[in-house]
């Protein structure tokens, strides 16, 4: 299964590529320009001390949209109707992981506040976008810190909330959430509950800003309890 | 200090009343009407095999306002206005932490889905309608479970995120909260964050209802990392 981190050359989707690499799995960096998906992949070669990984490669987000069989979205949410636009003809068939959480700062205010967008969440958005494609929407990632992800030598002490209405597209995305060392998917139920989910973003944000760090994540207790 | 736990007849309420009286502090639960106050101080002095615990005491709303430093509201939010209506002349002065989550159920619904209201949180609403008292509003407990709450043996597995706008009723509020054995306060900001907060109830009771539970909570990580 070829993963294709989709504008992921910012911390959140270079984290996650480099994640997976070491993990194992095959993954492309994608990037409006393949120039700057390629410098990414240099970046994360250096992160890992390693040259030529034959499991990272680099290229426009187009064509990383044609490979891979899952595609995870990191961006913007100024660039996600046009990241969207770009790649709509080549996403049917596949499992798309939307990672963007809606936040003040995305219109120029705080990132400790949430926008509400029409659509409800980022995610339904995406299934708006796409609505006319044969895709089916995930939300996940948004929660966990980029800073985290980042440390590639730790393991992030975090949950991930997934949702999704598709059951099998969900199960592929909590199967890859699990590879990440230390992190437990959480199914959340359909897409509309990333309503809620992404709305915990700016709240975490909020409590980095506080406790002067970058690493708050939540998790879900008692979920084992009869 | 004395704890006024208003409509405190329910589960969330008997079980902050029980948990306190357990914890030493003196407290009141506050009913519409006084023998349903009464009767609720029955019912918590059985669950802890005792009779006429000193420091429980059972009357009308108004007369636990008057009463009490610090008012904790656990009403359901139809109940919301009138209740406030009915001790507004008595809170100057004190504290007051609202416990209330806007639940579709509120209004007929699903209570795993959230109702926006109109002041940003139930919090917000409470601050509005006290606007002219001299009253200190913090948001906490509404992401604890009633059941974890009624369970007095057991630690509560979970954090509970405080909001609020003064800190000197935010810090009374969260000192009361770590008194909660296995609870942790988190200073989540001022009284707008609980515009976040307060929704992440429904997504733990669509998160019980999926796992057939009734405790899951939330606990923040990262916060102590630099």
């Amino acid at each position: 299964m070829k993963i294709a981190v989709i504008g992921g050359t910012g911390d959140q989707g270079l984290g996650l590529a480099i994640r997976y690499v070491k993990a194992g799995e095959d993954v492309i960096i994608g990037s409006r320009r393949a120039e700057k998906a390629e410098n990414a992949v240099d970046e994360g070669e250096k992160f890992l001390n390693e040259s030529h990984l034959k499991n990272l490669q680099g290229m426009s987000n187009q064509d990383a949209a044609v490979i891979a069989d899952v595609l995870i979205l990191t961006v913007p949410l100024q660039a996600q109707k046009a990241t969207l636009d770009s790649i709509a003809e080549y996403v049917n068939g596949k499992t798309l992981i939307d990672a963007t959480a809606p936040l003040n700062s995305n219109i120029g205010g705080s990132p400790m506040e949430f926008i509400q967008v029409w659509e409800g969440s980022a995610a339904e958005r995406t299934a708006d976008i796409l609505k006319n494609k044969d895709v089916s929407v995930v939300s996940a990632f948004s929660n966990i810190s980029s800073s985290s992800l980042m440390e590639f030598e730790r393991e992030i002490d975090c949950d991930c909330l997934v949702c999704g209405d598709d059951n099998k597209s969900k199960q592929i995305a909590i199967d890859l959430i699990n590879k990440l060392p230390g992190v437990k998917a959480i199914d959340c139920g359909d897409l509309s509950r990333s309503r809620i989910v992404e709305k915990i973003t700016p709240l975490l944000i909020g409590l980095n800003i506080k406790n002067k760090t970058h690493y708050a994540g939540i998790r879900i207790t008692g979920l084992d309890r009869i």
